[in-house]
């Protein structure tokens, strides 16, 4: 396979711009085009993932390459949600691994900040299951379902969650704040996080990501430059919450992090630092665990005792990440490689130098994931074998989807209160991840705002094809058991009579 | 370059379907899967055009590989408007040519039928100019506009271009019928084309191709089949009809076909017969002459000649073509290489054998283009040079874009009157392509019903960022011949008059 390089790298100014999409891509091609020694490409791969419904644009590919004045070059649009930057890449790299290009532009741009928040969120809304839409949920009310079984399942209490969240924002605020290219320029404090209103408990305001504008670029060349693409990976995952079997970590993530440890032939104790997606901050601790960087409930306490940070032994969104660089959906696979590939090229101040980075990127709930590693030519080997056991990541099983009907009750297996909800939907708005009897899931919307808890025994009734649940009261439970008791007795009386009758 | 071959391939009914996008694509894979021996992939490439306006569905990579029952496999969605189709098995191509993956799985489909013709053409203009739509344009006005220059340029009296165009509508609907896969099962007679009403002046009803839903697959391996990929290659060309300096001729097919033969090392001469994309009856026309099997002007007549009905020395579009298959947009660029492949098999009755067939499609108004060969090992070299001179096939150059103002008049560059308009426009609509005094061009919309004619001399005016035209009448011809006479005679008495002052 022809090994492939980076040349020229270049990102706009994220944050409100007031340009058009075409202008924010043709500022960062030019840029890219302008860093690389040589302006000429075989072919155009562009990373976007609704410029449809954002901005109108159709054909973004053919609209790219006129207006950068590339017009008769190859241009095509790769999409796969939220990792679509880095679905670009991927492209563009296998373009040239197969000796049919040699030199290629990889864009990834979004334009979002120009639409209401409600606006946004229903294009964003749009990449998760239908089952979970129609109940209401959006990307924060499912990251924030997944963040209350990470707590759950690994024991934190709600402070110690709340804690670990808090500190990889400041975190990322802090190192956004060094970097000229995030959207926000300002650390955040302490007090201002936990003034930061609930968007979906347990995630506050300041556990998610901002809107944004902006687009990255990225010269991918056969030539031998300073940094090598070493290794790239993708896999996905069930869309829905509803058809997994693990909540606390990423299945794609896995998958495409095996595959791209394999092809640089490193393990995660060879890199040096890493950008990972952290739309929603619980991610960036899910991340960290899926690429074994830390081990399963371990990476909260890693971003307390200031591992991942800046001058720490494993830097972690040293940018700011998709929190505080902002999150140009289809941009942020791209853009992250952008700022590892600078790093790497000794931008940022740092005591130590970089040599290997890694990026990871989610497209989706956690549905398409890629990672790719970057590399000097004078990075040390490092060739643990990963995953540790070497065996192949197994793909995820599909957990049997629930019936239409014929569920009455079950348990709930994690669950949010939603304060920004989608039109149609009046916030509070309780939903909840419900176990049925014989191991089935189903999402349902919450009838009342009682007190919710993992474990809680619910009813369950379909109304217009959403579930609504109910929790169990004290004394329902009593009278269940007793209606329990008394229909096995019946039938121990009915069996005890049809034994006495004559044969 | 590893070379890449096709195993198994699918397409499903073309037409109405009553299923979801995702039964059809999981329709495509199921059968393409099945088709090929080892029913395992390492990834899917999915063509489809815009999804997320005509079904709600984002995220289509990842839905489809977990509807598949692949989740975990890595998934992508590729797009380049209509040739969405044939960009997925470019990526699927390049992917195996790399050896980063062995076998991949290339689907393309769309669903379009469930919605309004006035919803799906909107959508469809989505890909067209921004400028161009803001007159009222869709892709059969703008195909039509096309037609009427082809017709001009090459001298064809308006019946001998009808009847070109009807021969074309004729022989693939006569194709189709033979394909029980096709949208359009009955050949249709010259009485019921010229009886079909104007969409566009000079297309019919019966130029156009229908709105489908449809999907394909095929299976590319690394692996020896009895089919080879051999030759591949991509364009792209100016999105506005303004911005070209030709329209009876696309750049971005000859740059897709130079790259394709060179890489199969073939030229025209070499393919035994081709799928190209007839979206519009003079498309199949053009076509042919851009990838080199006719000089330029000269494909109508081969085609009235039979050259390329299925007896021909050339069979074109034998499946019946988008016109007669049916055009399930993003699917279309897959199900001619699915066509092809079947039929390098011996489907379809013949009396020679096909050994090498070539596919090309368009996106979007010709913008976006690709051309693929596919043979057989028994297919015999034929290596002429092409292009004939050699010279690599120069890139569009972009016609610079006319100002916001100041063009006060100008000459029909070619026109058309719409029938069939977007919402918001009433028909009969006029639209024209109007060449300034200082060779720029720009759209405009008709005030007037007059009769038009390519040549003619216009009036244009602007209001509210579109621009109007007039036709020039006689009178105002003469009146405008006098006031120029006058002014130069003034000026010339003012020259006379200063020339008489005193230094």
């Amino acid at each position: 396979m022809q090994s492939v390089y980076v040349a020229g790298v270049a990102i706009t100014k994220f944050g409100k711009d007031p340009r058009t999409l075409s202008e924010i891509f043709c500022d960062a091609a030019r840029s890219a085009l302008g860093n690389a020694e040589s302006p000429e490409v075989d072919a155009i791969y562009i990373g976007t993932m609704n410029p449809e419904e954002f901005t109108g644009d159709s054909n973004i590919a053919s609209l790219i390459a006129d207006a950068i004045g590339l017009g008769g070059v190859p241009a095509v649009r790769i999409e796969t949600a939220s990792s679509a930057g880095a679905a670009a890449l991927m492209a563009g790299f296998q373009a040239i691994a197969s000796g049919y290009y040699r030199r290629v532009l990889v864009l990834a741009g979004e334009k979002m900040t120009h639409l209401s928040t409600s606006a946004t969120t229903r294009i964003l809304a749009e990449v998760i299951d239908r089952r979970d839409r129609q109940c209401g949920a959006t990307m924060p009310a499912l990251a924030a379902m997944i963040t209350e079984k990470y707590g759950q399942k690994f024991r934190l209490s709600e402070s110690r969650l709340q804690n670990i969240l808090c500190q990889v924002a400041l975190k990322n605020h802090a190192n956004g704040a060094r970097n000229p290219m995030a959207q926000f320029q300002r650390a955040i404090t302490r007090e201002a996080y936990f003034a930061s209103k609930f968007v979906a408990t347990p995630l506050r305001l300041y556990d998610c990501s901002p809107i944004t504008d902006g687009a990255a670029g990225v010269i991918l060349t056969s030539e031998k430059t300073d940094v090598c693409l070493a290794g790239v990976g993708q896999g996905t995952g069930p869309l829905g919450l509803q058809d997994r079997d693990t909540f606390t970590s990423f299945a794609a993530t896995k998958i495409a992090a095996a595959r791209a440890y394999r092809m640089a032939e490193t393990s995660p104790q060879g890199i040096d630092f890493a950008e990972v997606h952290d739309a929603f901050t619980p991610f960036e601790i899910i991340n960290s665990e899926d690429l074994g960087f830390f081990p399963p409930g371990k990476a909260g306490e890693a971003v307390l005792d200031g591992k991942t940070a800046l001058d720490g032994k494993l830097p972690i969104n040293p940018s700011g990440g998709l929190k505080a660089r902002g999150h140009p959906v289809g941009a942020s696979g791209l853009a992250q490689v952008v700022e590892v590939v600078k790093r790497l090229r000794g931008a940022g101040v740092s005591k130590r130098e970089f040599k290997r980075g890694l990026t990871q990127s989610i497209g989706g709930l956690a549905a398409n994931n890629f990672v790719t590693i970057l590399q000097r030519a004078d990075a040390p080997v490092v060739q643990n074998l990963w995953p540790p056991n070497g065996a192949p990541i197994a793909r995820p099983q599909k957990v049997r989807a629930a019936p239409a009907r014929e569920i009455e009750e079950g348990i709930i297996e994690t669950f949010t209160i939603l304060y920004v909800t989608p039109d149609g939907f009046l916030p509070p708005l309780a939903l909840a991840l419900i176990r049925a009897p014989d191991g089935r899931l189903v999402m349902a919307q919450g009838e009342d705002e009682t007190e919710l808890k993992i474990g809680q025994e619910v009813f369950l009734r379909r109304v217009d094809g959403v579930w609504l649940f109910t929790v169990k009261s004290q004394l329902q439970k009593v009278q269940e058991a007793f209606m329990k008791l008394f229909q096995r007795k019946a039938v121990a009386t009915a069996k005890d009579n049809r034994s006495g009758e004559p044969k």
